[in-house]
């Protein structure tokens, strides 16, 4: 009999958290039991799994005994705290946070990307953050027709990507505006009713925000491309679940054909090209939400550069931009590495 | 006594014709009399101004008799309908169209980048698309520091650029949404609420739509540089009334330093500096709201490019984008050209 998994959640109650879940109950998978972690506010309360309900237990070092995967989605701090006590238990840890994503001890991965990079991993895998994950799945692949040369982002991001409280607000203030109640600000620093602002990490001294900068070192980092030009804006707009991004890439010679560009995306694990421009049809939050696949569409020949291409894509936060990618980080892991 | 002026306002009952009448109504202008003229729905209507009701013609080609200036705001197909009328009729047409936007004969012009094309006009004056406006008065005033060689715009579009009763849908939509009922799009070809998409106009066989083609090409007529490379991704977003444009421009030599760009944007008429990094402070839609100025923030080094800069800019799509920028239209006109 193949072997089997004991796995935990830790951040068990949060959006990613139930994500991952969702996952281990609707798909195939390995598993032996699974415990759900969270903090102390928490506590007493059960999650439903496979029609039986489990107590959620308060995330701490002793954790992870007898663990063999630890889902990580409980923000960098928790990781940083629990993250090495699951690894001393035995466990592999697959971080979603930022904890560990730079540090060249831990593997950075997309599986459709460098799943080789699994095989190096520590005791922890990090997960990417989500707007480079959704960015590179529709960027990576284009590597086949030509060197990238520079790659310029302008993202559109969905509440979701500040978790389950961000998305509520996002609900709750939009009733508050048509009720023409003040707006009352409390997980996001601004109003996102009818609105969109920068995101709102801290901004370092060479302009860039923390998101985007997230974007430009992982995407170096999971194409193992240091010299890689890249650049991102990152917006937060009113939309639930589903990040877009508008995406120019040039390539170092001539630029492919957008026949090729598509044919490539069309032949890419974990893409649908969504180009119809009979009927209109692109890259929408909503017809991304739920999707494992990341959308990609308006693809064209930039009439600036005779070297780029331009793209618009779309992909569900919580899904291949966080939890879904966690669970194929385990699966292949499973599949390649643990016999 | 200074010359006063006969006006007709063609589009009266739209988002932006209203607004025509409020700028009229609340800033000085040395106006003889106004006309306001609608399509045969709005016949029996009228119009608040200045204290008194005003009724609303139906639009004819009779409409403009007596007319100094007249303010089109109903659409390309009753711009090239009524315009020229208008025209015979002694009228300068400012219209805020795409009717005659590209027509050689035409002056299209931002009083702050290119007044003096007004001096050209054979009759008729238009005024470009919103998001072309917007972008390129935090544009232009760059010139000052370097030749543009290259600009990729993302932008994000509210409804008002499909009218008032875009800007209705929006609303009715979220509310359909929030009660659980299904989204019926009837202005917009998807749901807007909680989502965003491609710009709905046509795509061509160059892979661009009609919203990024104006950008391109009224961008070449306003700078007078057909050589200027540009390149725009349009998509609207579930925000009411003003525009968000994320925008990277490549100089040719050396790129200005970032202090000299807020200098310069700083000291440019109709710009207002939005960079407030200690306190998370950039460009919002809410902000622009009801502002004439276009705000101008997140400005940086572009990562990766050293000749280009990066920067974020928000405008109210119903002034700047069209209806304020025109009425500044018929303000530069009397005031340099008409004794």
């Amino acid at each position: 009999m193949a072997r089997q998994y004991h796995v935990a959640i830790a951040g068990a109650t949060g959006a990613v958290g139930e994500e991952f879940r969702k996952l281990l109950e609707e798909r195939p998978f390995p598993l032996a039991s699974l415990r759900v972690l969270a903090s102390e506010r928490s506590k007493g309360k059960s999650l439903q799994f496979r029609g039986e309900l489990i107590p959620v237990e308060v995330l701490g070092p002793e954790s992870f005994e007898g663990c063999d995967i630890a889902f990580f989605s409980a923000g960098a701090s928790r990781s940083r705290e629990f993250g090495p006590a699951a690894v001393r238990s035995g466990a592999v840890v697959i971080d979603n946070s930022s904890a560990f994503r730079m540090d060249p001890e831990v593997p950075l991965v997309v599986p459709e990307i460098n799943p080789e990079d699994i095989g190096s991993h520590k005791g922890i895998i990090a997960n990417p953050n989500c707007s480079t994950i959704i960015a590179l799945m529709a960027v990576a692949p284009l590597r086949q027709l030509g060197k990238l040369k520079r790659i310029v982002v302008s993202t559109y991001q969905a509440a979701s990507g500040a978790g389950a409280q961000a998305m509520h607000e996002l609900i709750e203030q939009t009733r508050r505006y048509l009720e023409g109640q003040p707006l009352q600000p409390e997980v996001f620093p601004h109003p996102i009713a009818f609105n969109l602002f920068s995101h709102n990490t801290p901004v370092g001294s060479d302009g860039y925000n923390d998101e985007e900068r997230k974007m430009i070192l992982e995407s170096r980092k999971i194409l193992h491309d240091e010299s890689l030009r890249i650049t991102a804006t990152c917006i937060r707009v009113p939309v639930l679940r589903a990040h877009a991004e508008s995406i120019n890439v040039e390539f170092e010679g001539a630029r492919p054909s957008v026949g090729a560009v598509r044919e490539t995306l069309f032949h890419s694990p974990g893409i649908e090209v969504v180009d119809d421009v009979e009927h209109g049809r692109f890259p929408m939050p909503l017809d991304a939400t739920g999707r494992d696949s990341v959308l990609v569409g308006r693809i064209r020949e930039d009439a600036s550069n005779d070297n780029a291409i331009e793209m618009f894509v779309c992909g569900d936060q919580i899904l291949k931009g966080a939890a879904l990618n966690g669970f194929q980080i385990a699966a292949t892991l499973i599949e390649r590495y643990a016999q």
